[in-house]
């Protein structure tokens, strides 16, 4: 449940700016500042149902979006290698080693990117 | 007029995917096959105003989506980021600065990522 609300805040970081702004002020309250879909309602003056089906409508929207451009996928597998460098310069100290392996990940992060 | 060529076929790249079937079709004619107008319009069985249109048209789509979201510009500045670490690797051979310098730059593609 948590990883799918933090993925779905992924979505609307990437994504955000091409839903209506009352899409994304809705957004921001639920995902950003960690509003009940409640407090939400109360806030607008409608009701639960009508904040829930906003943003079950507007996660389907950001869902579409990483459906055809998979850019929140490629953003994490970045990410991943990001971190493997961190690791590598902690844990490998031989020089020619060290230089080798920073290289291999950074093709692989260049490989990520034109896929 | 080569840069314009090259960010337009970088926009596609990133964005392609919400264009509608056939502006794709003959974007990708135009800006990875590297048809001219003349033999894309030849290929419709249209004019070549026809196809000048569609492609102004998309482009100013893609040029829309990378306003909104600026991500070519993002995958940009990383790029160079990860060309620094190349760089870093080629020239620096002290230990100690070699680490440092590379976990900066990291830190610095971090920063561009949460932007």
């Amino acid at each position: 449940m948590i990883e799918k609300v933090e993925h779905m805040a992924m979505l609307f970081d990437f994504y955000g700016n091409l839903l209506t702004e009352k899409q994304q002020d809705i957004l921001s309250l639920y995902y950003e500042q960690d509003l009940s879909l409640g407090e939400i309602a109360e806030s607008y003056g409608v009701s639960r149902q009508a904040i829930h089906d906003i943003l079950k409508r507007s996660e389907k929207i950001l869902q579409g979006y990483e459906g055809k451009l998979g850019l929140v996928k490629k953003f994490n597998l970045e990410r991943e290698k990001l971190a493997g460098i961190l690791d590598i310069l902690d844990n490998v100290s031989d020089e020619t080693r060290l230089k080798q392996q920073i290289r291999k990940t950074i093709n692989e992060i260049a490989e990520i990117q034109n896929e």
